[in-house]
């Protein structure tokens, strides 16, 4: 019985790497199959000569996202501040305006109380949603069968605000407007602390950085639990017909364990073939639950013109033609590798996903010269891109979303263990569900539920 | 070289052994992977003394469904027709009207105008969707950001029109309104001939079952292809590094072909590992494509008596609490066996998934009780159910849906090949798509494309 682990965690990103830690911290017997052949699922640090290191895959940290920042800081890990100090762009079909602050401000009284009208809609009527039970809500079954499209063409009168609000659900959930139930947008919302908090820079989800990238968090826990990672091991086959879980790897390996927790997003879990199958419900939810879409792209420059014209690089681009939507600086703390970080969303990473690296930098080139108002931006040294859409063990990013009609239907399983299959990833998460933040609560959370049922207490080791 | 098929075939429903046989038939060696340890995917006839056999699964047939007619009528296999001489009965909460026909009529002439316009809507719109690009219609874009549910609330008036025409995708689909997209529904049931072809008994794709079982379809062409057809082999990973298609299965098995058919649904295609890694659009497809959900159910009494009763079996029952929506009768063409298929549909299903199936078996014979206003229907001989939300290997039943946006972001991709691997399966169909006529036309078609690279005619053999 030597060979029989307590639990094996499928998935090395953030959120199977903490689950881990804190399992063997208690003690116990673990082992983490990742499939890739690096640990860190939709983070990723990539070192050069040209950019040092850069986060193409998730980066941002604000402030109430308690967890992983005490679980960088256990690492060594600092943070540093995203630039906001000059002034921000709003570019919509040919006109730029400059603004101080995370949303964009309009001179139209009706605009202003349109947007106004928007953010007080979406957080007002969170207020109502479970975090732990959105389906419970007490119009769950209206919101539910309601997109984001036809809440913003109810809720929102002026073309303005509705193209502005199309643009919030692009921004920060990967996916359009129609593609996306209410009651999940709404609850999405809530758990970042509302609008105001999710889409800020100052005092938001993108306040922060990590210093060396957030790559490190999952190679620093990777570090710390040694050998029991096992890199390019894709889960196959998950056996719960014996006393122990039996799993198997591409390569043939097998693992016994008394629990396993999956790490991995609940669409990837369709990746391993179960005996016995899944409960019905559970095996129809898997197949909801698609992720988003999204290229992440870095444009660096010799020198950060931007700064010297008063913009410091946060850019709404709102035209047909855009590739990126929204950007940040992504400059280096020390003013190094200027640099301009830009999102390619949904359909407009759907649309352009064909074309070469080279076109897109071109095209993305074109669209900062015109926000900014400066040829300067033509003229850049070096580009990243990383497209999550190809990502077989990532889906897409950077999380998933429910459909209209996906969460009261079949939505109210997503924690709920399967024998000794319990859930973790950030899609399962109550706060912050689709960040690294969430990643941390749902892996801990995760860990702690196999930690009871072994009657372990987190707090003593063995 | 020997050991090198020209086309593996995965999956052994109708798609799949259909193609297979038109590749044998070429003079082509070939080989069928089924991941069950039976043919038919999502049809099945199970045979016992009390039923003699019975259509668990896909089980109808009808007029303009030319292929599975002419494959079913090669294998020697009989078509008769569904009872529909009596009066079917549309109960509304409470209240049973019987009629002649497909449609439930009504006295009210609003309601007839409603109904009428619904029906001609959909049926006029679909005339602009090209039945193999349903995203380039003139109005695609429009139409995929539309729930049905938005479409239905707009175009009726009436809330009996309403309710019918929820019925009405229920029970096509097996899925909610807000679940699936306009310009895919439309689609979808243009590709039937219509709303009344799709809907309808007589003249319609109701119309036949099989003599003997559908299954019988699969199960006859599996005994032409003989130790071809494979089965417990789910594929696990399909490489296309080398200079042949290497497909591993999870029993280990390697297989190398020139060229693989995919005949599985787009969601089940998930469950392989590829590498390279599918292209970004197709990786992002196959999470957004959920099969529906429906538990089939078959009552079996001493005597039909509904007929006597001058009721067909054929009943739409529409209430909140209701386990059926729609019933047909189900007694064998020499009178035996006298029953009453039933079909739980999308959200009841997944309501009463957990329940018992003498729990399910109860509450069923109470509507058909209060529907056909008989008590002879509370004291059924027999019950058999399926529930096809729990099937690994299917996913759910009837077919896929698309939830809005999808068809026009991500669904171009669908039959394009990916370097060798070409794709079945009745969602790949253009027309019946969902059928076993679909699965037919999918099969065969990715056949030809196949003989056509390979430079065969599908006329002659080698």
């Amino acid at each position: 019985m030597s060979s029989v682990y307590d639990v094996i965690v499928i998935g090395g990103g953030i959120s199977g790497l903490t689950a881990a830690k804190l399992l063997v911290e208690s003690g116990l017997n673990v082992v983490v199959l990742e499939a890739r052949d690096r640990v860190g699922g939709r983070t990723h640090t990539i070192r050069n000569k040209e950019v040092q290191y850069v986060d193409v895959g998730g980066a941002y940290v604000g402030p109430t996202q308690n967890r992983i920042l005490r679980v960088a800081k256990e690492l060594g890990i600092q943070t540093y501040k995203v630039n906001v100090q000059q002034r921000a762009i709003h570019h919509v079909r040919g006109r730029t305006c400059a603004f101080h602050g995370a949303f964009p401000p309009s001179w139209n009284p009706l605009v202003i109380l349109d947007y106004n009208h928007l953010w007080r809609t979406i957080d007002e009527w969170g207020k109502e949603i479970p975090v732990d039970a959105p389906w419970k809500a007490p119009h769950a079954d209206e919101w539910d069968k309601m997109t984001m499209k036809e809440f913003i063409d109810k809720v929102c009168w002026t073309k303005t605000a509705k193209r502005f609000g199309q643009l919030f659900v692009n921004v920060n959930v990967t996916s359009e407007t129609q593609h996306v139930s209410v009651l999940w947008f709404l609850w999405y919302t809530k758990l970042c602390g509302g609008t105001q908090r999710m889409f800020s820079v100052e005092n938001g989800g993108q306040e922060r950085k990590f210093v060396g990238g957030a790559g490190q968090v999952s190679e620093k826990l990777s570090d710390l639990l040694q050998d029991r990672v096992k890199l390019q091991r894709p889960v196959v086959r998950l056996d719960q017909t014996g006393e122990n879980v039996t799993v198997e790897t591409l390569n043939h390996e097998v693992y016994d364990a008394k629990y396993v927790i999956s790490a991995i997003p609940p669409t990837l879990t369709t990746k391993i073939h179960f005996n016995p199958e899944l409960p019905p419900i559970r095996n129809q939810l898997i197949q909801r639950l698609p992720m988003g879409s999204v290229i992440k792209t870095m444009m660096y420059y010799k020198e950060p013109f931007w700064r010297k014209l008063d913009y410091c690089g946060a850019m709404f681009i709102d035209d047909d033609n855009t590739p990126v939507e929204i950007a940040l600086d992504d400059t280096k703390p020390d003013g190094s590798c200027p640099a301009i970080m830009g999102f390619i969303l949904s359909r407009r990473a759907s649309a352009l996903t064909n074309l070469t690296k080279e076109e897109r930098k071109k095209r993305i080139c074109e669209y900062y010269a015109k926000a900014m108002g400066t040829e300067k931006a033509l003229h850049p040294i070096h580009y990243e891109e990383k497209n999550w859409c190809e990502e077989q063990y990532s889906g897409g990013c950077y999380t998933a979303y429910f459909p209209p009609g996906v969460m009261t239907q079949y939505g109210s399983v997503i924690r709920q263990p399967v024998g000794k299959l319990y859930f973790a990833g950030t899609e399962t998460a109550t706060q912050w569900s689709g960040y690294m933040e969430g990643a941390v609560q749902a892996g801990e959370r995760a860990a702690r539920e196999v930690l009871t049922v072994l009657n372990f207490s987190p707090f003593y080791s063995k």
